[in-house]
């Protein structure tokens, strides 16, 4: 089901305690040399159209929303952005009136790395008021983490930007908006001595050109192939979710 | 132009200070027994889109913002709405990086009535700061507030709510999401003793099914009309604001 | 009854159900070479207390908040202004302590452009928690705006800033505060293709020396006019308020 | 000088470095069975008043800010009030335009215990970005402590509320608004062994009726007698800020 | 009792309404030439165990919370601080879990003086909420005021900065941590026409090398008796409060 | 060195650019039947003091922000908590006066888990202001992920609470704390489905007394080795930190 083409009576129907109203969020952002800014939209979005075209009756779908937190790209322009704070606001305050309707089961799912943070910063905002809902996030590549890693040919095997997979995904769902001759690896440096280290740089000081990882081994059809891992993976947590015991 | 399917290099081109950005902005709420709740994105989605295809190389496009200020309409149920602080928040957010990289002309293109409060206030926040550019906002429906007066056949000759000229837009771009069966009018009653004054009321206390106007005046090809009166007049200011001299 | 003036005795015997409290809220700002820096101030208060002699038990009538959102006056200087988000705080905070004591009817009564948005925001807040009172605001010239366009003589008929009617009506109060010998017309230019577009600039960008409108027209005969129209229609109003069922 | 009463010409040749402005602020709030609750700000209103008549060149006086942090009153009703966070809020807008234009000199003159906390917060949210600038703030009564002292005739010898001093000063300037009749002593009980301690209590958990103090011991003629006493000791602070090296 | 040191079971039984719970507040500031920057916290954490010690089943304490507002400091350098908002926000945060938990009394000891207003802002925050509860807060030097008034030496007899009495109480229990060489004297100027006003000044504008006072009076022998004299009347603060009714 | 125990004259001569900030931060809150509530705090600060002594020229140490953010224990009582947000502000605070004061290399050291959200969260907020330092944060267990994981005996390999990684070294650092007899596992149970999903639950939603992990298996001995292991990493990522040329 998907909520923005419903109309009021319809949605009045839909069982609250049997659906998982999965909220897409992405951003629209720098993207390398070669993919359009809405890059990450686009694959959540296909991710999570796939997860309800899987599950019509399980899963409430809503518009995904594209503003992300992504002010770590904006000093390469061409990135619309939220503060982090604005993020997380934003963030509450499309939850809570499903909250306050009664759905029981939420999932975040996310498109955008710079998102990982507020989602969550925004479900303990959240949590301490309603402790009888399940709310719950994941990035699509960490539901699918095994299973991506297996399909990767490049030497990185999780999901960088503008990398092996996002590009060979762009190519599978919108090949028009991608500027092949412009992909260009870009690798980061590699840091073992600082494993467990969040150091807080953006993607100018991060990057060359703003890929992390291997576009040049991307291809449409590997691109088909991570969606239906993710989707695949979506789809088995949305019905574990169903299962699940609400909070006590 | 549309910013979410450009990439960086071609952002980059964009000349700062001969084009119009253009954000539209709507809301996702309910509209009554017969309009599906992404009623107002679909619609100034599809005005704005025709602008830009109209002045590609005058207007840069970015994604609507579907995320309104919809508390109104919250108790109705099937609604998702920011508060209006947060709404407020979000569009300086969303504006403020394209200021930041130059763009000298920002018009905010709304699709929603409960958006309007919200988008001034973003725009006297961000003023002050930005006097050399120009900062401006529409709601479609009050550029083209003649001409869509005079195509109306119904007693109410402004824009109401899932009224006569909702319902037949939607009819002439969606119409696969109307249920025309469920279609009745719900006018508001006339108070002219209060004229000039502000009631703050939410759509339940002002609506019997959460309608203003007459929706089953609605036709497919009376939307078609409404929409091109909005994509004319839009594109006259967008034409009228590339000529108006920025700010001292 | 001017709550100002009462004791608490006193205020605790108001019929919560039969007054409408009126708060008149204004602004302390540049206004052109010959008009105080508190004329929206002096106005409303004379509208406010012309309506309270009018209707002395139907009106509580708080003390005039003088403090307005003028941001957009602040580069002529001789201002003093909260920002927008303050101002929306403290009327929300203004009207709160009212709506816990009882009080079911609230009308703001405004005397300053630049409070528009905000009074509506600050409603906007409060009506979801209150939806069981009657929260109306409105500009006085806009409950009058017939009476005034019809008794003014200039081109203009709306209110502007340091204008005919302005002027007049501080002729009528306050003579003594006006600057005669420095008036001068200050009209804005007609930019008619814009007609329906919010245009967020600041009172220097718009005008010449901080007037908006022909206050060459004015006199103190015409502001008496102008004031008896304002009474006469806020006095309307309260008692249709009155009358008007509370909401549900 | 009156900042209101003033037009934008004359204000732009007020000597930024020769005057100290002065902002009074105060309350609306219960004040007992007698007092209006615009009692601090008629008060507060009188000293102000009275110092720029005694140094109308050295003094530029702003309009009494009358809405106080008053929400230890609500309870009593008959009060308004803003939150301490929103006061602190209110009075940095009030300062800071003044200061942007060019002011050298600020001193808050207030006439409500409620709002020292505030009006100290919002000086040193301030002062680090105001350096060179004189920020300053009094209540009346501490500025002339010992000579209030000398004049009480009651054993309460600093200024409570509804008191032997506020009592006497409104009989002194506004008569017709106390209620003689009902003016009843309130004393506070004596806990010298919490000398040094602040309890966070509220006024009906302090008082009986909304008073602290000894106002049976008022008279018009002592009202006076504080009155001068108060204008004298600030209209001596103000020259001596005048003399006062700025801050480094 | 120490809450820190304690386990959950054990601090389960902890009865509510026979505690006073003991929040001792501070700052890590440059101190003239001689101090560490902890000499806030060191000296309120030895009153505040010193109390603990004395009355053990009556005390429930709170680890001490160094970081305070000491913006006032920053032109110095060697100075950590929260802005006074983030103060506010930090000891109501620090609070509401402990009244939320039931317990009665809460004493906030201060060792700081740039957290007086702060800590009286959050009581009065926190009061309108938790009415039935004894919201306290005191700077150690305030309840023995004129203890230690009786016991100092030099000219100022209360509490300055990195004063006698300061560094006097450092020797007694941190004497390593003292640059003896490097105490002097540092006293305010006397400005008596002044008296009652606050002037918002940062310590390089109010002293030479950051001190208060004079050191060189300072002796370890000295500080034993400050630090007993604040112990015992604190100690006798929280009794008188066990004995005092919660308000109504 | 140890910012808390230096005077401002020994601070002023610390190299800017040749130190790291060492900030830890960690709890107060519910840790099981058998542990102080102080344990993120004796345990980071212990590890924080090892790194310190093994690099007193590296690193600057400051004094443990114990304050965390808990809201997902207050349910079951015995834990002081920052809201998340005011824990972002805190932190941002926090380190804000030493950006300023020059220092070029920061790490946020972190004892607990629910601060690592806001610690980024934190980053993030200050990351675009200052883009020539170095702003890292890590949580000690996740420096040293692989070799606790190798010492640890018990079937979880990661940090928990109050399991056998945190008892062991309360153990090693305060012995005298800890209620042997109360020890009980409590394994949390295991949902492979859900791998990659962030469910947001409380302690009270996810454990049966408040612990994660195998704390019987806890010994002071093993508690010394995962101290050092937690030591040597942290040193070893200072270093490496020192080496790191500081972000374009």
């Amino acid at each position: 089901m998907r909520f923005h083409e419903m109309t009021w009576p319809l949605l009045r129907q839909v069982p609250r305690d049997r659906v998982v109203v999965v909220a897409p969020i992405a951003a629209c952002e720098q993207h390398s040399w070669h993919l359009p800014t809405y890059t990450d939209t686009i694959l959540v979005t296909g991710v999570a159209e796939g997860v309800e075209q899987r599950l019509p009756q399980e899963v409430l779908l809503l518009p995904t929303q594209w503003f992300g937190a992504s002010h770590h790209h904006l000093r390469f322009g061409a990135t619309l952005s939220a503060s982090v704070d604005v993020h997380v606001d934003m963030l509450c305050d499309l939850l809570t009136p499903l909250l306050e309707d009664g759905y029981q089961r939420l999932l975040i799912l996310n498109g955008h790395g710079g998102n990982i943070d507020t989602m969550q910063m925004a479900l303990r905002r959240l949590q301490p008021n309603w402790q009888d809902r399940q709310l719950s996030a994941a990035s699509y590549w960490d539901l699918a983490a095994q299973e991506l890693a297996a399909l990767a040919e490049g030497p990185r095997k999780s999901m960088g930007h503008a990398c092996e997979f996002e590009t060979s995904m762009v190519l599978a769902l919108r090949p028009e908006l991608v500027r092949r001759e412009q992909i260009k690896n870009d690798p980061l440096p590699d840091e073992p001595v600082l494993r467990g280290l969040y150091v807080s740089e953006d993607m100018k000081q991060r990057t060359d050109h703003g890929a992390v990882g291997y576009p040049e081994l991307a291809s449409a059809e590997k691109g088909k192939k991570f969606l239906a891992a993710a989707i695949d993976r979506t789809a088995e947590v949305v019905q574990a979710l169903l299962q699940r015991p609400l909070a006590k």
